[in-house]
């Protein structure tokens, strides 16, 4: 027996794929379309008589070298008889003639690859038949040049304007603007006109026969699989090159067949907001084409209402039922043909990420769905976009109207962004840090050297390249609204301006862009605040929280920032970062007086005089988080951070030198050598601090084991605040963090000075303190070592930027604006490593730190605090190691709580392989 | 029955551990000392009737908190009683008194514990029993005094010097110079007033009942195994504290009984050249002490062959019998008393580096021990001394003979050097880098400050510091000779001088310093030439190498060095450096043109150039290596470091600046402005090319990848100069290793460049190459990730100065000289981790490297090529993680293929304790 290549719709029952089940092989079996259309039918809802030829016969057509399996031309025309009796109509009969369409189908959309050819089955015969039939000579001739010129076009690769340019002419002769005003008679000739350019052009005659026309059409679909633009998309969009595509074959059915007859598509909810109603347009006496390229203005579904009421009803219960049957919001294309609903296509809609969480929210409510799943439908990217300022709808209508669009790019980094435009880097960053303007920076494309523009610009606009495009990596990374790869951009850097088509825009017009549409706009469209606290969003959020394991707390350094990251639901402070109070204005003089003075008294003193500063943050951060856990970091960076930079230092000396060289009078060298003498004492400091990599030099723990004094201060400063916020009744829980620990003896040392002080603080003030000590895990020496620094700590918190930074021994601060770029570009490496966790090595290093650490304090805390703690991947893996939190930027903390369930969600769905 | 505690000489058998063969535990049991008088007792060799309480009896006691242990003191007593029955003598007898020796002795030799008390049994009535005995009233009275000065000293702790006061005295009184002038009468006046001291310094009298004496000095040996000094010392010394000491007693015999007596010491080989010849000096009619303290003119021990030939005969079987029992060159104490000989100690010699070698070479010859004895005999840091300049011996006597010996300190680094002496680093820089004059640094300490001026001199002297001070882990570190801690020092920065007793050096002086020995010394004295092809040393090597499993390579940049190597043992070169070559003088503007071009052609052009030159130096290094691998290492450094300095280029900015605002003339000021225009554009290149962390940047395997051309110019080089060398008959095996990987794919796409160059070069030449490609382990993430590296890689080579750095997070430029040095001090670090291979961390990456390489390749060469390759205690790590071959500076093999035998050697002694 020979294999099964062709279903008719009514068959799906057939395929051992449904028979199993799994409706992911039938649309691999039939394609979407196909197994969509099948399903349909399946269900009792009207679809024309049509069968699929499976993407198995595609797979074996490609494999044979160009000839079709065996048998399965001989099951296509067996189906075509089904369809005839279905029908009543004849395929290649002159008196009752059945037209077919040719769709291609794939398991995945795929705009790459041939379409639709529709209108098979006519040639002159038919032609008359339809004639005689419909009574329509204008009708019949217009679909029959349609065939010709997509056979032509869609199956042949003819380029398209070679047959646009015959009707172009055509008009001109009749005297007439629109294709609407040409005749019966004139659309004859045009036929016969295509198919002589056919002719000339292929060398051969277009095909009189149906069979025919339906065989070359059908391997016409299968070789589009492998056409380069298909190959480039999958390529693109990870898809596998071996799935093929199916080819569903579908009686034609007319909604141009007179008043009775109509057209359109419809959504079951609301895109934009997710509301539930139906919403549509539709045209009477019109094709699918019309509706959608806009030539005429569409009517509201709802006027279908009145206009056809049963076909409406009938329409409204079938898409009822068929959102019921999907458990999905549906977008679907209907055809009436003589007052006959037929439904031709239904798939799930496309969506907002407003609409996404509503709609999902909306449907466990509904009972449609349940909250795993409604969890599951939205993805920690969409809640992202209620965190970015978006463009307002409505405002983005009224440009649109007043014909402010400019152009279309790719969408490459979220966000909606307006500014003055500036066509390079210096520019952009004068005009932003001196002026305080707002700006958008514009190039053909960007290099290494622009990146200081970009960072002061508000957004990014370029004409060339693409979504791994040097601009894209570093607009997405430092979280900048970008376009890129807008093709019409016509810049001049030369006169100092862009066109597109007739507009010109001089550098310093305000100009809007929509990095999460992809819009480009001239003037200032006004931003819509995003708002958080969305009633569907909290809702969507507090089940996230039932199915996550891993808690999210926040990285924050102020109280400010705590009472924000609350709000958001973090659930601990992961990382509070103390030295970051120490660069305020009021501070930075005292944390200098330290580091400069030679005298053990003045460093004491100034150390002294920074105590209540940190206290007073350290009491407004507890408040905040009553009742939680708050980690605070011991000062980390090196010392010199605090100090002026040694090129400003040398520039002042220079022109100090060079003005002493113009003293004239003896008072005005003495100051002048006086400011020389200060400034050297400083250089001198800056000098002895200078380090050939500070990266991985004097700082973190060393700096406490060299200043012993220093986390001293800091850890009375931490207590002292706990004990008075205690005082006031409020929950304290303080986690004192050490950095950059690579030995365990380096914590036995400073868990010995804040033993001490700890114990000295509370009983000075009468308060016991509940506390932990512990350390960071961001050097690769103290993961290899973690079952020895367990014994002296309570509990670890993965510095992932440092840790991804000794791993791979990148510095983040030079590659990631230099070769890291060259490196994605080229695929050396698939992410980058500081914005997704390397899990073959950063994470092997946390996932032995996690085993061994454990092995020694089984309950042992371990979270992460790197920027990582927000990356939905990275927090997979953190799920996976079984970390207790991460903790991540307030603003992330929404992500991180739905891509934490996702993790749980997504271990529950695939259980682990082995329990070894 | 209770335990035994004592043991008489001959009881020895008795033992258990003796029964059991396991002289370790003799030791342990009855302290070194004791269980050598016992085993040469069992051998028939005359030694004075004595016993010995064992360390157990001493633990005993200091665990029952000063009390002696049950049956003890009766044991010791019925001992006594068996040398009394042995010798005819009574303890405490006044006609024929039995006097004994009361000796400490433990398991190791423990300078910080008591000595010996002499003489015991000496009271008012057995001296004059003596008397009359002996004859020698002043004999007497002497040893009696010496028995109370002993007892009060070392006993009762007394200072020595109130003892030393009264003869001093006596001497005045009596008018003479030397103790020798005083009589019977002196020394009897001189033991009453000890006597008197006594009793006044300790409230109690001196006890005249001899077995009192013996009870005491019992208790205070074991007392002394916990003294001060004693606990220091085993800190020190790494001893464990719960060992104990031995108490062992032996009858006094005389050696100045008369001409017929005789007391000397011998060394059965030479100790400084390991000549085999017995050896030694004696003194007739006189005691050990007089011959060790150096008063007296000692006689050669070849006279005593003539003056009791009888004796001499006797001695020299009996060291014979000696050597060949105990498999050892012995260091021996005797005594001939009435003509009768009395060996009274025999141990292990003390030898300088080249006897060691010698004396364990000759021992094999003659049947004494075997190859892996004596290749275990030798320690890597003796065969370092043969690589060392030492000063030559006579010369060094010559200075001794004319009053130039100045102080002895610490022997903290090896290797002699001579210089000038300079008070601080500034000057010992400018002196040694403009004035090319040799520099002997001179500090009271060192700090991180004076680093420069360390590594700008010969040798390093200071009057203050250990073995952990700054002064001296900076002078291992770069191999610099240094002596610290010279006390007697008075170093006056001031006056610029030092005064050592009467001894004025100045700022300028001439001084030698030994850091082997730990002399200083007037003047400048002649070194010798380390000897490395000693004949004795090449043999030890050769055994050596038959025992090791490790391979030795050697890091070589210059076909000079890499014939060194080869000729020191190297079998291959692990590593050479192509980058080194481009640092010479004709290559340098080369390279920087290469880097400062903007345009390509230039940089090719540049690069072509480049090209003989490395061809050349790889082609002289393969024909030095006929028939060995030699492993080339692409270029590593980042760019800027072939470029100069930023802050040069700023100075001289600064200074043409200035001369500029002085310019006269127009030319003047054109020719300036033109010098500004330059360096400026230099300056913008080095600026462009400056990182934050040069040391994590744009280097490595980066460059290749940033610049293919520079991939393919060494590997063309490589290559072409294989296929030259290949062509004269010469056997090559070049490897091309890729350093910094982080990512398999870095290694995919460099691999493609260079087999395509590869095979370009060979097809054009005719020539086939065996060849290897591979890459350096030297990157955290590289080591985790080595099962993928190993796909793509044909060796491993751990580059462990950057993985250290990267494990541990630190930046070895600025923390070797920085708070590395504070960590060691305070104990936080164990071991420099840059000199020692640090087994928890580093170890445990290497461990998963070669685990995961091997698990894809099983017979995957894995070298290791950082300076650690060369570190005796790296070896034995290197050894178990089961790496293919260490590799290291010429000047290191042959300690390397000592260090990597014993590692087999040990292995072999201990196996492992488990298969799993």
């Amino acid at each position: 027996m020979t294999k099964k290549w062709v279903y008719l719709f009514d068959e799906i029952v057939q395929a051992q794929e449904y028979v199993d089940g799994d409706w992911g092989k039938v649309r691999g079996l039939l394609g979407g379309k196909g197994a969509n259309l099948a399903e349909m039918a399946r269900l009792g809802i009207p679809v024309p008589p049509g069968f699929t030829v499976t993407t198995e016969a595609c797979i074996a057509y490609l494999d044979g070298g160009g000839t079709l399996p065996q048998g399965m031309w001989e099951q296509e025309i067996e189906a075509l008889h089904r369809i005839e009796a279905a029908t009543g109509k004849k395929f290649g009969d002159a008196n009752n003639p059945l037209l077919i369409s040719c769709r291609s189908g794939a398991k995945f959309s795929m705009p790459g690859m041939m379409d639709t050819v529709l209108n098979i089955g006519l040639n002159d015969e038919t032609a008359k038949g339809m004639v005689a039939l419909t009574g329509d000579e204008r009708f019949v001739f217009d679909a029959y040049r349609r065939l010709v010129q997509m056979f032509g076009s869609v199956v042949m690769g003819l380029p398209d304007e070679i047959f646009e340019q015959v009707i172009t002419a055509a008009r001109r002769r009749a005297g007439v603007e629109t294709d609407a005003q040409l005749t019966a008679e004139h659309w004859q000739t045009v036929t016969r006109e295509f198919k002589e350019i056919y002719r000339h052009q292929t060398h051969h005659s277009f095909p009189n026969d149906p069979n025919d026309q339906l065989k070359l059409a059908t391997e016409a679909v299968f070789k589009s699989w492998n056409g380069k633009r298909a190959v480039d998309y999958r390529n693109a969009a990870g898809i596998a090159h071996d799935l093929g595509t199916a080819v569903s074959i579908v009686t034609m059915v007319f909604g141009n067949m007179g008043d009775d007859s109509a057209t359109g598509v419809a959504m079951t909810r609301n895109g934009s907001t997710g509301d539930n109603q139906l919403e549509g347009d539709y045209l009477t006496n019109a094709q699918g084409e019309d509706v959608v390229a806009g030539i005429r203005l569409t009517k509201d579904l709802k006027e279908l209402k009145t206009e056809m009421p049963a076909a409406y009803n009938q329409f409204e219960e079938i898409t009822r039922k068929l959102e019921k049957h999907y458990r999905e919001m549906q977008d679907v294309e209907f055809t009436i043909e003589h007052g006959k609903l037929w439904m031709l296509q239904t798939r799930d809609g496309k969506r907002t990420a407003q609409a996404a969480v509503r709609i999902a929210v909306d449907m466990v409510e509904e009972g449609l769905i349940n909250r795993e799943e409604a969890v599951l439908r939205v993805t920690p990217e969409q809640v992202d976009f209620f965190m970015h300022p978006q463009f307002d709808l409505k405002a983005t209508q009224t440009a649109r109207d007043e014909g402010k669009y400019l152009a279309h790019g790719l969408n490459v980094s979220p966000g909606a962004a307006c500014g003055v435009v500036a066509f390079d880097a210096d520019l952009a960053e004068t005009w932003s840090k001196k002026d305080g303007q707002a700006v958008i920076m514009v190039r053909p494309e960007t290099k290494p050297d622009d990146v200081h523009g970009m960072l002061a610009a508000e957004g990014i606009l370029t004409s060339r390249g693409g979504r791994t495009s040097h601009a894209a990596l570093v607009a997405r990374q430092f979280g900048k609204p970008a376009v890129v790869g807008v093709s019409k951009l016509n810049i001049d850097l030369t006169k100092r301006l862009l066109i597109v088509d007739e507009k010109i825009v001089h550098e310093g017009d305000w100009i809007s862009v929509d990095g999460s549409s992809g819009e480009v706009f001239l003037g200032k469209i006004a931003t819509s605040v995003p708002d958080i606290k969305d009633p569907s969003l909290l809702k969507l959020l507090a089940w996230a929280d039932d199915f996550r394991r891993l808690g999210v707390w926040a990285n924050a350094d102020y109280p400010r920032d705590a009472e924000r990251a609350r709000d958001y639901g973090a659930e601990g402070i992961g990382l509070c970062r103390t030295e970051h109070m120490f660069f305020e204005s009021d501070r930075l003089p005292l944390i200098q007086k330290m580091i400069t003075s030679d005298r053990y008294m003045d460093q004491k003193a100034a150390l002294d005089a920074l105590l209540p500063y940190q206290r007073e943050d350290f009491a407004g951060i507890f408040r905040a988080m009553d009742g939680l856990p708050v980690i605070l970091r011991l000062i980390d960076p090196p010392l010199h951070e605090f100090l002026p930079s040694h090129i400003d230092l040398m520039d002042e000396l220079t022109d100090l030198k060079i003005r002493l060289q113009h003293a004239d009078t003896l008072a005005q060298i003495d100051d002048l050598l006086e400011q020389v003498r200060t400034k050297e004492a400083i250089l001198k400091r800056v000098e002895s601090l200078r380090e050939a990599n500070p990266m991985l030099g004097l700082r973190g723990v060393r700096l406490g084991i060299h200043i012993p004094e220093l986390t001293s201060m800091q850890v009375r400063a931490v207590f002292e605040a706990a004990c008075e916020v205690a005082r006031e009744g409020i929950e304290v829980h303080p986690e004192v963090m050490i950095p950059l620990t690579s030995h365990v003896n380096e914590l036995t040392v400073q868990r010995g000075i804040l033993e001490a002080e700890a114990r000295k603080v509370m009983t000075e003030q009468g308060v016991e303190v509940d506390y932990k000590f512990g350390t960071m895990i961001e050097i690769p020496r103290a993961a290899l070592t973690a079952d020895q620094i367990a014994g002296q700590a309570e509990f670890f918190s993965f510095g992932t930027n440092d840790l991804t930074q000794t791993t791979f021994g990148i510095s983040r601060d030079d590659a990631e604006a230099g070769f890291l770029i060259e490196y994605m570009e080229q695929d050396i490496l698939p992410d980058n490593p500081f914005a997704t966790i390397d899990r073959d090595g950063v994470g092997a290093l946390m996932a032995i730190a996690v085993q061994k650490g454990r092995s020694v304090k089984p309950d042992l805390e371990c979270g992460i605090c790197g920027e990582h703690g927000g990356d939905p991947k990275s927090i997979q893996v953190c799920h996976e190691l079984g970390l207790t939190y991460v903790s991540c930027s307030p603003f992330r903390v929404p992500i991180a709580r739905l891509a934490a369930a996702h993790a749980a969600l997504k271990e529950k769905e695939k259980p682990k392989s082995s329990d070894s």
